[in-house]
């Protein structure tokens, strides 16, 4: 299953501008899917036998879930674009997934869903900040 | 570009219970996919030289993204499962994508991100009916 | 510090139809405050010494406070008014309410936060409760 | 109706660090009322009759309720405090309120609820910024 977001771009009725249609699709779709990865890894942190050492690693997932999900939302509506606005969020979201990256990535190695949750957060980091350079 | 929800699903480190995986994954991914497309065809028809007579479906997308995420946050949870709650939000969930998915597809002729849009609801609302009915 | 739900309700341009200002006014505020408290809830969990005892209550926090939100989202609008699917988010949303207060209460002896979330949960299911109620 | 996020604060099990309580508190609430009347103000311009020249200000509200939901939620939580993601949320949320507030304003002379949504914004805006100027 993939998401749809190629086809919602090219059926934008209006100029999108000179942003990069490829980068800015990746950045949608790693925004979203992160959002989902933190959020199951929060409930899977949960879920594991020592909760008690994970707290930390639960809340960066819990942030980071609402940032990339707010940050998808932004960047999936283009009338109207605020660059700087767009930027700001960028900024937000790559800084959460930098912080929910790195303390997943503690975990990584006896804990599958932090290694998967990991991987996920730095694509998303590196796609937003793809985006971010792609803006000028 | 895919979402990782198998491998979250996968590495949940507790008993899943007796979910069906695969309904189960595939419903989680086509929430998140139709908030974005929802998101996205909101803001397409706000730039439709016809704006106001578009205002219906933009609500109705508005709603679908909202309860779509929701929907898809409550389904990447499994610790301590409220059967009661996930039905509810799944039943809400395919109201929203019928409403959304009727609506857009009354544009659907002469609007590709309305085409889009209602393939998309079809798609979760179907998700949503199949993951219901195995629950049991 | 008061929302200014009242004011926009007022200033609403169109029929808002039948519907009980009032109690739609207390509902979408205790929505609002009822994701607040869950989301302030959930964390105050991860800070208790025995966070593996709340797993539990944590999830049906995260639940609870997506849920409201959306709802909080869906109540807000009222353009293009579909009431089967404000019934079906209402219903929901008590749902959610009712899990988390009752759960929320069994600690709220020993833990200051729960009663309080618990407190507040009872509310916005009541409000929920009225609201559909009013609806006819 | 207020919000408890005071009473949730000073139940808050742990340490909160040396950040000034109030501000916090307004800070919170603050974002969850302006995502309430960003939603709000939206939903009211779809119902106007001049739509079409609205167009701006709706996204711009989608926008703003988004990034306050999201900053109202990093905001509620303690566990692990992460200054700099605060502070980058912080400064997305006030240049959305900042932007939405000054399309808002240029209507409020004819909408109410541009009025009252300018009026939030501006309010959410400076919190934010008092927050900011709070974290040293």
């Amino acid at each position: 299953m993939t998401m749809i977001t190629t086809e919602m771009l090219d059926s934008y009725p209006a100029d999108l501008g000179g942003i990069d249609r490829q980068k800015l699709a990746e950045c949608i779709q790693e925004c979203y899917s992160c959002a989902q990865a933190c959020t199951a890894c929060a409930d899977a942190c949960l879920s594991e036998g020592d909760v008690a050492g994970l707290v930390k690693c639960i809340r960066s997932n819990l942030d980071c879930a609402d940032i990339c999900f707010a940050t998808g939302q932004v960047l999936s509506r283009h009338t109207g674009y605020d660059a700087n606005l767009t930027r700001a969020m960028l900024e937000a979201c790559a800084t959460a997934c930098k912080a929910c990256g790195d303390i997943c990535a503690e975990h990584a190695g006896h804990m599958a869903h932090c290694e998967h949750c990991a991987r996920e957060c730095r694509k998303c980091e590196a796609a937003c900040r793809e985006l971010i350079g792609a803006l000028g």
